[in-house]
């Protein structure tokens, strides 16, 4: 936060500099020009109808004038070098909190308020959602955007800081509108119809999503669970619209099937943890008699890395005669030769189990999900076969599926294992299929 | 925000330094060791709990616990100054987007990540502004603290956005729970009694307040407004508990009369310009009829402004007359004598007028709430006489009372007039008896 | 009501005849028994318990064992002639408002205090609606049931009063649960998918139900609208899922097109009626441009009718040329050969404009909705040719729809003078096709 | 339930009848013409209109026009005996249902309809309750409306079914409209402040009150209660503002210290009972340690029953001087005097007991509050001496108070045997009580 006087002065220069500036065209000139005139007394002065005006300016914005708008961000709305460097003189001599309060306000950068300040308009957070959504989108292209993009980050993940967040029950009773967008999210298991999406709510399955106050009707990420009798090993009988419903105060197992981040434009702000964590507390306290709480998770990377891995693997003793065999899950629907599928087994099983226990980049496993749960102190708990037989689950893992077990009283252990170790927390079952494997035990980088 | 490798180092050297401290008691020590704990990897594992806990800990701080606790904030969870040193010098010879990122997260206090930690933990968001209130009662005698509160006011400011505060009514049906926090906050027109009270909330009263999502039963700030049938001159007739209900559809007036903050925690972040012109704008929808928006306001500082110029006012002509005919209003029901009043109308009248738009510090006026009508773009329209009799208000500016006008097309230009050149925008009238003041015209420091 | 006392003496016959009663298995058996104790002391001490127990038992019972505890309430729960005719006797004598009240009691069977008991339980309400609705179904064949059905349609006619009932607009943010019964219910003009549904709520679209406050989640009735720019001719573009969206602020028509009652069990309480006036006075409230309020109705009776006419029609001069050209409309698709449908419009709409007319039992129209829009007191207004090529449509009414117009002034009007003369209100134009219809002017019975 | 063409029939006699009718006012006639049009079939065109216009106009009434308004429903809009006694006869040849259903609609009035009627309008319900309560006031007056009285009475127990009202908590987050009304009808332990109420709301304290759907702001009925530990023999201390508050989870006992029916207008329909038993269960479920529910009752007619016994008591053994001694009670602070009270305590208590289980009227107990609770099915469990202090307390009950407890196993045994035998289930301890008084024992009148 800027005194006015402050950014008074900053805005002086900002306007020369945009006035000069060629190549903007109108739309963003006025999105500027509003932009400009919001961080000015005049955006003091008219409370938020101003705010209003630039957001709505903003929100035409496309394409190239977009980009134009958000590269005049990056150039005029940033710290000027030389006030920065001779507040940062001041701390050097005499680093006293009051030095170090005006370097803090040196160093942020003018569009943060111009932000905060949007956010005075309706709509206006989810327009900053929106905003880093399209700047990360470009970001590969635009490093330059980097500044911009951690500013929108650091604000964000301020205001959707976990403590604002409502956890809600979503079911039948949900209003259609949320019902509809959680469709359309749904990145794991991807929802089919509307019948599939009320099977999912029925009384054996539970779903939760957080919400943010300022967006009432976008979820922020949501997750869907299983209660079921034994720890599942296949996913296509939890998705399967027609299986009968049965009477979740029989469950002894929380079956986390999947958990998806709705907004993009939050992405790195962690959800996801807090999610799974309340969710079993809350259903540990509504139905007693739950004993495991354990996802049904994806091995989104597995059939990958072992494309990637046929070299180092034709170089092993029996490499050769397994890539051989490996051939035929190329076919579509070798899974269904029984003959086939069991021989299969033992040595993908194997396979899979070294890749999410050694395969790794800089000391952390290769595979994503497995990151997260272990990031989160989840164990790797058991591989399942043909546990997921649609298209997208044979493609990407063979139909392989793992289930990460949540334990209370080890969560905390597992997790500092993991963050001070990069030590994979796993049941002794995994580590004898990954021993077995004929690449060998030798961690790969 | 910062990542949990950066976190971990710099909590090593917390973690020495706080080791080695000296006279920390008990509580405050479990309590570092806590915050410790909640910004390393236990924290992120668990979730809330450890916030919970936490937040437990630091609620119980009371005296020289809380004291010692707060000093280890500003003494070890500030960034160390050789790290922001280091990075600024980086940032010096390249300052490109990626330099200035490191040095915004180098000059950010560990301190405020443990605040947005300290927010997971229900309740934790009141807690924070509590801390702010209790950081500012005592910041004159600690002047080592600028730091912290200005980390927890940038926070504060970030987390309430007007964008994520919710205007409601009060009225008759709210909660008495908030009703009764009104009572308690009330600070210009002390509230008597339920009775009292519920004269304010009846249909020609209307009472608006700001709330917070994470605080849903304590109003931020709040507004009582009278709608009447002209510009109100006296302020006892709206607020006498028996005074007769009025339709308020024949209202031409909508008269501010009384406007609080309600948190000390929040003190310097801006909510009382925004309240006013949404106010403003809802009320002249619901009732079209109403033309002048305006505030019954306190001269909080006249008599105490006239004492201090007793001096100045001795030494002009007319002066010693003067002061001899103003010590009448050092007695008690002064103004109850019909002739004595009479007299006294004109030399007050012009000595408040030249108080209000004259008597100056720093170029602005001395009187605080001149300040905040016209810094958010009012008008001073009228002086009205013993228009306060209430003990409180006869004190503070001998029963004088103003009324500053809120008009719609003039804000913009009178807010830019005062910001910029200082300019007081008063009426006609007023500047006519600044000008027969004794004091004449000069403009005082 | 009854006094407990009263309720005794009663219940020891009932109890005596149901003991002797043959032929009741043990479900109805033990249901009776449980209704004989809610209605006696037991039932008053126990609060709701009872009534839970009571509820579920009959709940449970089916087909032949729900027919026969139905038998029981008709034969055992009814009230003795003789207690009756005694009461009677003394009112004849002495009609005072004393003996009044006697014999109101008198004449009341015991079952509507049992089914007042009932309603005590959760699900009450909802249970009697249904057990109406069974009685309805097989009504025709137990005319002995009249009694308990009319003690039912009299209860919840007074239960379901207008002023109990909650008007609430259906839009894209109503819960799932709602948006499918209203996919069920539909009965004009069937909801084909979720994307269908999603059309008819959109911001050109109006949906409004009427619920009741212990049946939270059922709607009673409800009607669908479509703001449009004049008076729509044809019921498909509607329908359209694919149609674009129009601003709703330029319409200058409501057009209902659809209303359905969704509750068979409270068939013969009046709801629509209210339902089309509270909507057309809410909408003209939020569109001041809307100056026309119409349906856009079905024909249901129009064919079959003709079948039965053509007879009467073979008889009048140039009748059995009509009636071979009219041979080509039981013909599928007769409607898409252009020169076809020409020909033969004039002649199919002045045999509808006779059908609605004329054609007449007992004094009022044939057809069903006709007597229901000019029972409201709306207006015939216009025949619309082609309007509806649905396979229901082409069906019941050769393709032919009816806007009905509501014009408030003229409401009372026209609803007095159909109940009074039976008088049909339609415009000049229909009158004409009427006239020109080859039956002629006199109306058939 | 009328249909309109018999409703028509009747209103032409009504019509005739007032039309002769002296000495209306204007007032009242207009209400009564607006009346019959709303039963008309402009009543049933205009929807809720005219429904709106008469209610307004009936509650304009006041004083003699409302009087002749009643006069005329009384009179005019009941059965004609003519007809009743037709289908009387009707009904006694051929003793059918549809007979039965004839007769049924011949005895109900057509104020009925007329009352159902204006219920369409927006605040119906609340008049209807409103007129009866007014009717009540002036029934022993007037006994020729107590038909009026039955017919009002019978609708709103019908709507007011247990089955439609909503249990809701009261505590201090309730709206300050409706605390303000729970102040104005506690009829037992008046509320003296806002600080008095506030303590009846926290946490070792619970407030539940019944609401219906249909005045959402009016309690039908509330009950306060006490969690303790131990059954209270005193009521000050429970409602002492000052009093500390205890953990309501210590608690063992729940203490119904006060039950309050708010209209007047439902007066004999019966809600304690319910409210009662389900507020019982639901604190039993909230707080598993609760082992006692009882309630700390008034005795409200012992001394005036004692004042009447004066004679009987000089006449027996002893009694002369008993009755001296007890003059020391028409004394005011009696209790004050240590030794007094003390002497005092067992002949009071003595008679107290006598008169709550020998004091009969029709063979119930002469006490009003005894008789709700044992026919609720409560036991008398204790008297208490000194227990109530107040000036109340002590005129009605020389401070004695009874405790009543609930207890589920037995409820329904001891409302049997008090409804079926009125026998009066109480402790040994009492009864001790009650045969040690010098009464004796034999039953009085």
């Amino acid at each position: 936060m800027k005194s006015p006087s402050i950014i008074q002065r900053l805005l002086g220069s900002v306007s020369q500099r945009t006035g000069q500036r060629k190549g903007l065209d109108r739309d963003a000139r006025k999105t500027v020009a509003l932009c400009r005139d919001l961080l000015s007394q005049r955006g003091e002065a008219s409370g938020a109808a101003l705010a209003r005006e630039a957001l709505a300016a903003y929100n035409a914005l496309q394409g190239p004038s977009l980009e134009a708008f958000i590269d005049v961000l990056v150039e005029e709305f940033s710290p000027a070098p030389e006030a920065v460097n001779s507040v940062a003189d001041a701390y050097r001599q005499d680093p006293t909190q009051a030095h170090l309060v005006r370097l803090q306000r040196a160093v942020e950068p003018l569009r943060l308020e111009l932000f905060r300040r949007l956010n005075l308009a309706p709509g206006g957070t989810a327009a900053l959602v929106e905003m880093r959504r399209r700047i990360l989108q470009r970001l590969k292209d635009r490093p330059e955007w980097t500044g911009i993009d951690a500013d929108l980050a650091h604000l964000l993940a301020s205001w959707f800081n976990r403590g604002f967040l409502v956890l809600q029950r979503i079911d039948w009773r949900t209003s259609a509108l949320i019902l509809e967008k959680l469709t359309q999210y749904e990145a794991v298991h991807a929802i089919q119809s509307w019948q599939d999406l009320r099977r999912r709510l029925q009384a054996d399955r539970r779903c939760f999503a957080f919400f943010h106050p300022a967006l009432p009707e976008e979820p922020i990420i949501f997750i869907e669970v299983a209660l079921t009798r034994g720890m599942s090993s296949t996913v296509q009988p939890l998705l399967d619209p027609n299986s009968a419903v049965a009477d979740p105060t029989d469950a002894n197992c929380a079956i986390f099937y999947s958990i998806t981040n709705c907004q993009e434009g939050l992405r790195g702000i962690s959800f996801g943890n807090f999610l799974i964590k309340q969710v079993a507390e809350d259903l540990g306290r509504e139905f007693p008699r739950l004993k495991t709480f354990a996802t049904l998770s994806p091995v989104p990377g597995f059939r990958a890395w072992l494309r990637d891995a046929a070299q180092e693997l034709a170089a092993v003793p029996g490499g050769p005669a397994l890539l051989e065999q490996l051939r035929a899950i190329e076919a579509p629907d070798w899974h269904v030769e029984g003959e086939l599928a069991k021989s299969l087994e033992p040595p993908l099983l194997q396979l899979c189990a070294h890749y999410l226990l050694r395969a790794k980049r800089d000391g952390e496993p290769l595979d994503a999900v497995a990151r997260f749960h272990l990031g989160n102190g989840a164990r790797m708990e058991r591989l399942n076969w043909l546990a997921d037989l649609s298209k997208e689950g044979m493609a990407r893992s063979a139909g392989i599926m793992v289930n990460y077990a949540y334990r209370l009283d080890d969560i905390e252990r597992n997790h500092e294992a993991y963050v001070n170790r990069h030590e994979v927390v796993a049941s002794a079952k995994l580590a004898v299929f990954a021993r077995a494997c004929a690449l060998g035990s030798a961690p790969k980088p």
